[in-house]
């Protein structure tokens, strides 16, 4: 090699290393920018107690979604964003009703004891004075199969089997726990029972009943579907153990109305280079009827309005189009992430990435990447970056319920990952209210979101890149 | 080498690989015990249950502080321990009073407006019928410097920097502000100032004063002191802009009384191999007078326990005396972590390793090691061994209060690190209760804690150990 070529060799790497330590420092700088915006001049926290306190409990097809609607287009406006606009959608309609209580029957010689209960989503409702039948307590679908029709007929079934407390992730046990909630009274039913409770879907014992959607099928009756509190179901289950022809009566009075109209929320900032490409971030606007959707997921939904705000407050010119998605309907059906995915579909939308934030608005640990090896792995290089956050931990994973449709169109799906330890606190329940969330760990998971968008957008991900080498 | 030389090598090279193998296995099985036992059966959150709810805030010196010490050998003789016994120190002791309140003098026509405040700990009363005076706020001592005796004289000094939000980790927020607490008095006296406020020290806007330790110098005159809450910092510091003659009316009726006798609560399992040889865990027994001490520092007391109670649920025999420290009087002096390395330099104990937890009782992140290198590499190389935990930060920094007496003889520090986002929310004020404490979160502490003396326990520190590899 000649001296020259060896000179040329040794300058080019050196400018080659230049360049990345030069992007290197941009890519921190830009992150402690977002996150300094974030923590210091943060609107989330202050958006979501309007969400929380001036619309609150928003099940789709309410007049509070609605109200939600409105507020998530009006928020978005006052942002001056590129555009802001309403995206048509179909949604089901469940309403609760004023008459829903549950009693032990023969608990004492004093009378009866209440049972702290509320109807799933999607329950028929039991005939107007209620029913009233012995409790079977069962931990599983495999204990329907052995008691079988003669134990089960005409009584109601209680699924009493807990979360699991061992799994760090408490989603895992959510996992583990949720198809008592979803399929019970089916699979119930197919053995006579007249009626199911439910264990509320919580790690604590306390006296929130969780609520959260169940589904039936054509083949077997419709019996009506509660979830009891985790207290009351420790308490019913002793009350059996003692009395095994322990009663109860149930009352429920919800129902489910004609399909009506509602929307997504849609606002852009549009790309300077490729405005036809889109990355979506995004929460979801509904939420069960009980509680105030605080972390479930009003968090998701003014972290995803505040990623555009902290884009736009930093100085950040997006290549790539940007937008904040409010997803209708993520509880009962889907509906809004399924629209969204079929119309970009027919539109010929380009999306480079969705992140949906829909674990709670907890303390962010990283992102979980449901995507192909090139795209995670452009993703996960970026996890030192994150270090000084707290939040450098990027793993494969789920994305979320509203975005997942966009999988069969091959995005690249990303989920924020809070700790989880507190979650089940909170969701479907009561006790999901805005004095729950923490302000600052809120405003760390937009900040982590809109620092992963920022890379997203920057250095695409199909590409392999590696800003930090 | 002759072909039987490269068997024996090979096959030494594959003993020393599954001798590896197989200590990372039992490690990872012993973790997961641990982990299992803390998040099934834990009994640390009930143990925080009676010292809050039973005992509640326990000041040095105060009856409940006693009641304190009770509670902690009682509930380690529960567990059946080798030894427990009580460590006699000295504590100083500061009463609060009960006439403490100040307000507004000339806020409106309307008249006084009550501020949300309370006396820092170790401050003098102010006059029994208070003292009224304009307020001069300042961000900092410089402030003081660059106003003079002339603006100062015969006034309030409001110190008012607020702890800054950027910071990921808010105990350097907290190092950053607490100057103000700590030596405001002193400083304000030089340029005769007759009282001080402090804004608490939170990154939240509420209505809880928080209090803490100050001192006095013998130079200076001594002066009152209290906090004020940030909400009432902020109406203070707005209503000074309006009106610069702003007077505050002060009353503090606290008071330092002669020094009492005390206790530091120790519990052990004796060590199988090295019994001479100590690894302590521990928080402090003590709080403030406000709230219930239940983040500051019941969690760190109820998990040291729960360390032990986990060694004996988990089969796990120490080779080293595993000592359970429930420190005295951190809060005002640090007798308590004084006298115990004091007293272990004049029995000659050699302690292995001193691990506090006194963060609060959240998610735990990982450890900060005050330690040299060696050391401080052989915990590090443990990082992986936490990752199922999401607890696998194991970094240089600050051991804690009560063990940095240790330090001297070459003891190595840990401390627990749990998320820092809520700690300052509930710190030193009333909102520092047991309803405030998530039952998991405060196991996963002490699971950690747990799995980290154990590998302690096992290898030691001083040597160049690598069971992950």
């Amino acid at each position: 090699m000649r001296l020259s070529t060896l000179l040329i060799c040794l300058l080019t790497f050196s400018i080659g290393g230049f360049a990345q330590d030069a992007a290197l420092e941009e890519d921190e700088r830009a992150l402690r920018t977002i996150y300094d915006e974030a923590l210091v001049n943060g609107e989330s926290y202050e958006n979501l107690r309007v969400l929380c306190k001036q619309v609150g409990a928003r099940l789709s097809g309410s007049p509070e979604a609605e109200k939600a609607v409105e507020w998530g287009k009006l928020t978005m406006e006052q942002l001056g964003l590129d555009r802001v606009f309403l995206q048509e959608i179909e949604v089901p309609v469940w309403v609760r009703g004023n008459n829903e209580h549950a009693y032990v029957a023969n608990a004492s010689p004093d009378g009866p004891r209440e049972l702290k209960i509320c109807a799933l989503g999607g329950s028929i409702a039991t005939p107007a004075a209620g029913l009233e039948a012995k409790v079977i307590e069962v931990q599983s679908f495999e204990d329907l199969d052995v008691l079988g029709s003669k134990a089960i007929e005409g009584n109601i079934v209680f699924f009493n089997r807990p979360m699991d407390p061992r799994n760090i992730n408490t989603f895992r046990s959510y996992g583990g726990c949720v198809d008592q909630r979803a399929a019970g009274a089916v699979e119930a039913a197919q053995y006579g029972a007249v009626g199911v409770l439910v264990r509320s879907m919580n790690l604590r014992d306390d006296d929130f009943p969780h609520t959260g959607s169940m589904h039936y099928s054509d083949e077997v009756d419709k019996i009506p579907s509660a979830a009891i509190s985790t207290n009351d179901a420790n308490y019913l289950s002793a009350q059996l153990k003692e009395q095994p022809n322990t009663r109860v009566h149930l009352q429920l009075s919800c129902k489910t109305l004609p399909n009506q109209k509602s929307y997504n929320v849609i606002g852009e900032l549009h790309g300077s280079e490729d405005p036809d490409r889109i990355i979506v971030v995004g929460g979801h606007l509904d939420s069960w009827d009980v509680g105030e959707g605080a972390h479930d997921d009003g968090a998701g939904c003014v972290q995803s309005i505040e990623v555009l705000r902290l884009f736009k407050a930093a100085g950040i010119k997006p290549k790539n189009t940007i937008r904040a998605v409010l997803f209708m309907n993520e509880e009962n059906g889907n509906y809004g992430g399924r629209t969204y995915a079929a119309k970009s579909k027919e539109e010929g939308l380009i999306h480079v990435a969705a992140l949906e934030s829909d674990r709670g608005g907890f303390s962010p640990r990283g992102f979980s990447v449901d995507a192909n090896d090139v795209v995670f792995n452009n993703l996960h290089q970026w996890e030192s970056l994150f270090g000084p956050y707290d939040a450098a931990t990027i793993e494969k994973g789920y994305g979320g319920v509203d975005i997942g449709p966009l999988k069969e169109f091959g995005v690249p799906l990303i989920g924020l990952v809070p700790d989880s330890q507190r979650y089940f606190d909170h969701h479907h329940s009561d006790n999901d209210v805005f004095e729950e969330v923490n302000k600052r760990e809120l405003e760390l998971g937009g900040a982590a979101m809109a620092g992963l968008i920022y890379l997203i957008d920057k250095y695409g991900l199909d590409f392999a890149v590696d800003p930090s080498k």
